[in-house]
C-alpha cells in the first residue's frame, strides 16, 4: 500500500520554512578576526582560533546548512530556492495530488528514493557528511491513535528488511530515542544503528512525526484539532486533510517515517559481503558474498579458449538466452584465463560463472561454478535453466 | 554494451567551461532604464520595452542560464557550482573510472537518465521549457573512422525504439540538421521530430560530437592528433584516452550521442495512446491505450461486489499471486460497479481487468476483460496465469 513518488530538487522557500528546516538547518559559526578564517562554535576549544590561536572572535552566527540558488534572470535575492535538504517535504505537498489520483484510504504510504543536499561546512567522515546524497523516505500516513501500533510495525519491518539484504543481527541494534532529544517534530524515534568496524552509526530511523508535517503545510489549520506545534501558514492553498467517512469530520493524518541514506546501508553491505578467505593452504581469494538479489551481475559466461570463434559464439548464445530470463545482468568474460576469471568475478560478487568449453560444443552441456562453496556441476541447457531460476528466485 | 551511471548533480565550473557551457549557455539580456523590467535581447521589436515602449534600454549583457550555488560556508562567489545543465559531462569525466572498473574496449557506451537544471528566463510552452527537467542520454564511444557508420546505426536505433513504444511512424520525421547550424561540437546531428498537435517538436538528437568532448576533458592534449577544437586544459588529471593495442598509440575517442528529454517522450506517448471512443452508439469512453510495457497498472483486480468478505478475499489471492510473476504492479480495486471501474481503468490504460465473482467462489474462474476489445472471457486459474504471462511478454 505504498505509491512512488519523484518530485521536484528545487523547492520554494515556503516549503522549508513552514517544514521547520530554514530554523533548524543552521550551524552557528565564528568568524576569527584576526586570521580571517571561519569556523563552526562548537570546533572551538577555550574560545580561540585553532588557526592562529587568536581570541579576537566574532559572536556566533548562524549558517544555513542548505544549498541556496536564484532562480530567474534578476539575482538580488528576491527569488531563489532551496536544493532539497531531504527528500520528505515534497511528499507532503504533493500529499493531495497523490491522495486524489490514487483513491487511497488510510492507512497508505508515499516513498521516494532521490537526492539531497546538504551545504555542510566540513565534509568529512568518508561517505557520512557529504554534501550530495542519496537518500530514501517512507512517509506512512496513518489515523491518529493508530501511529503508535504502526511505528512499532514499521520498525519492525525495517530491522527485518536489513538483515533480508545480508546484515548480521549482532551487529545491528535499535535504539530509541531519550524524549529530550527528539527533533521538534518527532513524538517517538527509533533509529537502526549498525557497528561498522571504525563505530556505531545510524543506518535508518523510523520516526512518528504526528500531524506535524501535513498539519504544518495545510491550508486552514484553525479547522483542525492539530496536536503538534506549528506556525501559521496563510500561503498554502490546499487542504491536507481527510475525512472520516462516517462521522463526516476532517482531520489531518499521523505520519510514520521510515528515512535511511543509500550510501551508507550499501557501506553496511559491502563490509558484511567482503571476505578474504584462505583457500587449500597457501592460497588466498577474496569474495563479495552479496545476496544473489543485491549482485550488480548475475552470471558471467566464460568461453575456455579466448576469442575461440565457435565457443564465444556458443558463449553468446547463453548469455542471451539468461539475459532474457530477466533476472539480472548477465555478462560474457573473454579474456580466456579461467582461473584469473573466477577469481576476478569472487571480488566483484558474481555469484554463478558459467563455463563454456569444447564439450560444450558437442552436447551443449557448461560447467557452473558457485562463487561460495566454489563447486562446480556440469549441467545440460534444460537443466541450467532451471538451477539459474531457482537461484535467483 | 552499455553500462550505467548515476552521477553527481553539482558540478564543478571547470567541467563546464571545458564543455563549452560557460561559454554558450548564456542569453542576451537587456534591461528598460525607464520602467527596470528585464528582457531577453530577441524578445524586443523594433528596439522598445514591450512594457512601457520606452527606447532608454541598456546594450544586451550575457546571463548564464545555469544555475548557480555557492559551496562551503562562505558566500563570496569563490567556491561555488553549477547544478548540471546536462547528464552528459559527468559521463565524460568519469570515463577512464567507468572504462577501468568494467574492463571495456571499444565500442562502448555509458548512459545516464536524470535531473538537470536550466534557469531559463521565461519558462513556458508547457512542459518544453521547465527550469528541471529529467534527461536521458547515452554517450557512445568509438573509433575515429568508425563514427560515420555508428552515428547511421544510433539514428535508426532509436528511431525504431520511438515507434517500438508507440508512437505512429506518420508523426515522426527524421531531420538532418544543416552545416551551419550545428552546436560547436558536432559534425553532424540528426533530430528525431514528433508533429505534437501544437506542432512539431523535438524528441531526441542524436549528434556525431567527434573528439571534441574527451578531447575538452582530458590532460596532456598535446601528445594527442585531436581534431575538434578545444581550449586548453592545464587543470585536468586524468587521461582520457584508449590505446590501440596493436599499434600502441593513444587515441582520444569519438562519441555518439542520443540525447531525449523525457517528460516530451511521455507527452508525445500520451498523446498516442489517448483516445475518445463511441460505444454503442450513444455510450463513450476514454482510453489510454498504452502499449502493455507501458502501463503504470498493469491489472485490476474487480471483486463484483464491494466489501464482501469472500469476494474480496479471493481477490486479494489473485492480486498476489499475479504481482509475484514480476511483471508489474497489479491493483486491487474494491468499489464495487464494475461498469464504472472498467471505464476508470480504461482511462488510466490498464489492460486488462480481472473480476471476481461468485463463480469465482465454486470454481476459482475469473473473467477477463480487455481494455481495447472490451471483450471478456472466462477463464481459469491455469489459463489465467498463461494469458497472462503471455499478454506481457
Amino acid at each position: 500500500d505504498v505509491e512512488g513518488l519523484d518530485a521536484t530538487i528545487l523547492t520554494g522557500p515556503d516549503v522549508l520554512k513552514h517544514s521547520g528546516h530554514e530554523d533548524t538547518f543552521s550551524d552557528p559559526l565564528v568568524d576569527c578576526k584576526s586570521c580571517k578564517s571561519r569556523w563552526k562554535a562548537d570546533q572551538l576549544d577555550n574560545q580561540s582560533c585553532p588557526n592562529c590561536k587568536s581570541k579576537d572572535l566574532t559572536d556566533p552566527r548562524p549558517f544555513n546548512l542548505m544549498f541556496k540558488t536564484s532562480i530567474g534572470p534578476v539575482d538580488d535575492g528576491s527569488s531563489f530556492a532551496y536544493l532539497r535538504p531531504e527528500t520528505a517535504q515534497q511528499i507532503f505537498t504533493n500529499f493531495k495530488n497523490v491522495l486524489d489520483s490514487t483513491n487511497r484510504t488510510l492507512p497508505f504510504g508515499i516513498a521516494q528514493i532521490g537526492k539531497a543536499f546538504r551545504n555542510e561546512i566540513t565534509p568529512r567522515n568518508f561517505i557520512f557528511r557529504v554534501r550530495e546524497f542519496e537518500q530514501m523516505e517512507l512517509e506512512f500516513f496513518v489515523e491518529p491513535g493508530s501511529d503508535g501500533e504502526w511505528h512499532k510495525y514499521w520498525v519492525d519491518s525495517r530491522y527485518n528488511w536489513w538483515i533480508d539484504q545480508g546484515i548480521d543481527k549482532k551487529r545491528l541494534e535499535l535504539c530509541e530515542i531519550e524524549k529530550d532529544e527528539l527533533s521538534h517534530y518527532s513524538k517517538a524515534t527509533v533509529d537502526i544503528m549498525y557497528s561498522f568496524p571504525h563505530g556505531k552509526e545510524e543506518l535508518e530511523g523510523i520516526a512518528n512525526r504526528t500531524d506535524f508535517d501535513l498539519g504544518s503545510h495545510t491550508k486552514n489549520q484553525e479547522d483542525f484539532n492539530i496536536s503538534s506545534k506549528v506556525m501559521k501558514n496563510k500561503k498554502s492553498t490546499t487542504k491536507l486533510a481527510v475525512q472520516n467517512i462516517f462521522n463526516k469530520n476532517w482531520f489531518i493524518p499521523y505520519v510514520i517515517e521510515p528515512s535511511a541514506g543509500v550510501e551508507r546501508g550499501v557501506l553496511a553491505l559491502l563490509n558484511e559481503a567482503y571476505k578474504e578467505e584462505k583457500i587449500d593452504g597457501k592460497n588466498s581469494r577474496i569474495v563479495l558474498a552479496l545476496k544473489p538479489h543485491l549482485c550488480p551481475i548475475k552470471a558471467a559466461v566464460i568461453p575456455l579458449k579466448r576469442n575461440n570463434e565457435q565457443l564465444v559464439n556458443q558463449a553468446k548464445v547463453i548469455k542471451k538466452s539468461l539475459q532474457k530470463l530477466g533476472l539480472g545482468r548477465v555478462m560474457l568474460e573473454n579474456s580466456g584465463n579461467i582461473g584469473k576469471n573466477y577469481r576476478r568475478h569472487d571480488e566483484i560478487g558474481t555469484p554463478l560463472c558459467i563455463t563454456v568449453d569444447f564439450e560444450t560444443l558437442e552436447n551443449k552441456s557448461v560447467t557452473v561454478r558457485d562463487r561460495d562453496t566454489m563447486q562446480q556441476k556440469r549441467l545440460s541447457p534444460d537443466e541450467l535453466k532451471d538451477y539459474y531460476e531457482k537461484y535467483f528466485q
